[in-house]
């Protein structure tokens, strides 16, 4: 069980980001081991029921139909009468989403925020034997906008260019490197967030990324979800909560996220077997190589608040471990081109 | 048609928020009447064909399955041999989302946002009859946490106490006042957003509001999308382009939009006829009452931009008008408490 302490103390001392960790403070006092896998959330009166702050006012039975209805979405109708509006029908002219533009490929799945132009996560599988075959170049591979995501709302690369920032993978390439055509389809632009370069990108999430690869070592099958996330910090001057971030492109279009999560699911190989589970936010930021990286170990459910996301809540708790309790959480620091140079070689860069 | 030039110029002026417009200046050169009613993107290659930045570089065929290929999510596969991972397999601990919380009301339907604890959207419609029906009073109302949305990603009603923000309606209250249980319905969290009170929410909005209202004296139909915009502005020491924008609650959970949007639906009352479209863009700030509303008009497709939201896709070009040529856009000035008199004596405030 990680302390909500220690992930406060890691998130602030986050490189220049000058982080604060006021969202890795959970609300409720749960433990993260006693985290419910809560099924998905239904308008039905039993949902409410069984929610600590149900409304006492307004009976369930008023808003959303009573116990015996369907959670239907017009069951609330029944009860104010013969309602002389029809709000629903906006939706003849189309629906307002969001949609968030799910892209499968070959060695990833991606899903998008049209708002901020980045990815809201994007998910891979690596194991021993995807990382053995080494068919993709990365000089072979260049980055692509995505056409599959209306014109609108499409990261140009003209967005990222002149930035000052990398466009950075959230899947590496390096991870897909089983297929030249699984790689390509890395460097779409929905699979890219803005990162800092120099210190960060092309140093310790590089280095990070390779921890990735690593648990392969000890573990028959790793999940890694990544994306961007925007946090906020305290303003020491009237002591206020801001979110701040850049928007880069002309006109400004493509948010450059203040963190980046990681959520790591190390697999045993059973079928319904262990799964270590290790979640990481890190500033997107220069950061000192001799900061260990259980400096940025979070609780799950931090990266969830954060994100509006949820990750393994169909996971039951007793398949559940803990990723830094199980195996040691540290990287291995190479020069970036030695450590190019080794993967080159069709090795691991710490084997 | 709007000019580009009208609704920067709008938007620079607004209120205290220094407002800036580059997410207002259309990226394409396509006029507002040219932009197409597009179907949903799809995976196949057709969608990638029909594309005007297809890559070249990469045939459809290699990276979806080639054109005779069903646009299954899992056709990309077929181009890359074997492969070797399977990323969907995370998907079994559960679907990380985002989950909009979808809420169906009687006067209202609306859409959450889980990382900014605000709505996506919320849409309503009213009628000269919806609006005539007075059995609602909002004295008998109560804000509501909304028990539909997970409690880590529920706006709770201590964020906002003593933020020194308003719990702004995106549907007013007054405009559910044909039963009781109808605007109770309007005061969950899931339709609220901090909006500045004093010269905003009390006043400019408010007035705002209520041109929505008498828009029924001319039109039978309305319907009106509401929700939250967080813009960028630039910064002039390093003249780059920063979104900003508060978190309220302990810890900070909840945005503090900069702005706040409102498409209107004017319809003429016949099936298949006329809709009167206005866009409109308010800075969450204090407003001068003296400003036109039409300083804030801007093109939806600016909404739909900076909002990541899609209005009217399936309206065809031939039904659309612009609400503020067939009509005069113009608010109506009232003290706030005289505005409160007049709804309360059952009639709308400009009649």
């Amino acid at each position: 069980m990680i302390k909500t302490s220690v992930a406060i103390a890691a998130l602030s001392a986050g490189g220049g980001a000058a982080l604060t960790a006021a969202l890795y403070s959970l609300r409720s006092k749960d433990k993260l081991a006693d985290m419910p896998a809560t099924p998905a959330p239904s308008l039905s009166s039993t949902a409410i029921a069984a929610s600590p702050t149900a409304v006492a006012t307004i009976p369930a039975s008023q808003i959303f139909g009573g116990p015996g209805a369907p959670p239907s979405p017009s069951s609330s109708l029944a009860t104010v009468g013969t309602a002389p509006v029809n709000p629903g029908g906006l939706f003849e002219y189309g629906f307002p989403g969001p949609v968030s533009d799910i892209a499968t490929r070959a060695a990833l799945i991606s899903s998008y925020d049209r708002r901020t132009r980045n990815p809201h996560w994007v998910v891979e599988h690596i194991t021993p034997e995807s990382l053995a075959k080494r068919d993709g170049d990365r000089k072979s591979s260049q980055f692509l906008e995505d056409p599959a995501v209306p014109a609108k709302f499409r990261a140009l690369l003209k967005d990222y260019y002149r930035s000052g920032y990398d466009r950075g993978h959230q899947v590496p390439a390096a991870d897909a490197k089983w297929s030249q055509a699984a790689m390509d389809e890395t460097f779409f632009l929905t699979n890219m967030s803005p990162q800092v370069g120099e210190g960060f990108n092309r140093d310790y999430w590089a280095h990070f990324e390779d921890f990735c690869r690593r648990l392969t070592l000890r573990y028959p099958s790793v999940r890694i979800v990544t994306g961007p996330l925007y946090l906020p910090k305290r303003d020491p001057v009237d002591n206020k909560w801001y979110v701040k971030y850049e928007m880069i492109g002309t006109p400004p279009s493509v948010a450059v996220p203040t963190h980046f999560y990681k959520v790591i699911f190390a697999e045993d190989g059973r079928a319904g077997g262990n799964v270590a589970i290790g979640a990481f936010v890190l500033p997107n930021a220069p950061i000192d190589n001799a900061k260990p990286i259980t400096d940025f170990e979070v609780p799950v459910e931090a990266v969830e608040r954060a994100s509006g996301l949820e990750f393994a809540s169909q996971l039951p708790m007793q398949r559940r471990r803990r990723l830094c309790a199980e195996t040691t959480c540290a990287l291995v620091i190479k020069d970036y081109s030695e450590r190019q140079k080794a993967f080159a070689k069709g090795r691991p860069a710490s084997s």
